[in-house]
């Protein structure tokens, strides 16, 4: 019976099986260490499947970066998606981020670090969802710059910096996290919102960032 | 003449200018991409001699991580080592920050982008230089809460937090700053410096961090 149900597995949802056991593997062993002979294992399916569905080793790991830059970008979308105060949004942003890194530690590995040691094909993937990453972050900072009072507004050269030394902080600050088991993902998004909205002028003070009353 | 000078040349300097030639090789085109003909050619030596000085090529990149290291480290722990006031002291890293990387395109990219791409076994290197800069950068933010005024202190945790979201920051920028040859150093170094000490909610209100006379 069991292989029965087996067989019956619509294609989609074997494909997802492959690649949840192929973001593990890669994420816990890196590109070259992985073989596709354990993610067939962890996969509970045969070799020979793993490439009639996904080809090569290559594909599989493009395959990999492609959903999980998918999955992260969705995620901090979403998250930043409630609206209200810039702070707020910004906040409601980096919680989104960091809890899906913290769940997805894999995938968040295969991303951050395992992407590079694949070699300069998987950089440029990885790179077009960092651009996105960042031009989403510059419009929530253009936007919020907007809202403000702030005289002069911030030049546009500028903001590009500020969500680059944002985007830049947060992924080491998500390697961090994922490095300690203790730390979790909501502190991790208070230090950074700290760091990026009180800054360490204020925070050498005692001056905080709180969260707005239920965020 | 030429060629009896050259043969006189110290071996600490012929060395030197293989690294030099190996840093911008391995720089330019990845480590994967990178020959040793390449390299050999740009230093004006046969390839045995640079076999002969550095080994392999494993070991020849290995070597350019460790030099690049420790200039970058070097140059960053002199920057801040004037003293003075917190900020100022950060203003002063990050300033010799920038301009080192700003000045070793390729050295920079040897540690930030190829040591990843050259495999698992170079990222440890470049792992534990980084751990150095975290390491001094929480010193400094340690020692800047203790001379402020800040009821309560900023926890130990909080602070290991702190250090690596600013010195994702700076990696983040120091990238951006490369790639788009109009950014100096001195404006990374002061966009970074407003997002880390002032925050970005002081930013929004026209509120700036000025540098410090004759800074």
């Amino acid at each position: 019976m069991g292989e029965v149900r087996a067989k019956r597995m619509p294609r989609a949802e074997r494909e997802r099986q492959m690649l949840d056991a192929a973001v593990r593997v890669f994420g816990e062993r890196g590109y070259r260490a992985a073989s596709m002979d354990d993610i067939a294992d962890l996969a509970g399916v045969s070799k020979p499947l793993v490439y009639l569905y996904l080809n090569s080793k290559e594909e599989l790991f493009s395959a990999c970066i492609q959903r999980e830059s998918a999955a992260l970008i969705a995620a901090v979308r979403e998250g930043a998606m409630g609206g209200g105060a810039a702070d707020r949004q910004l906040w409601d942003g980096l919680r989104a981020f960091f809890t899906h890194t913290a769940r997805n530690p894999y995938g968040w590995a295969v991303l951050h670090s395992h992407a590079r040691t694949g070699g300069e094909a998987f950089v440029a993937e990885v790179m077009a969802m960092r651009e996105e990453i960042v031009a989403f972050v510059t419009g929530l900072i253009v936007e919020a710059a907007r809202e403000a009072h702030g005289d002069p507004a911030l030049p546009g050269r500028e903001v590009a910096g500020l969500a680059q030394a944002l985007v830049g902080a947060a992924e080491s600050l998500a390697g961090w996290a994922n490095t300690d088991a203790s730390v979790t993902a909501k502190e991790a998004a208070a230090t950074l919102m700290n760091f990026a909205w009180a800054g360490l002028g204020n925070l050498m003070e005692g001056r905080r960032w709180s969260p707005p009353p239920g965020a």
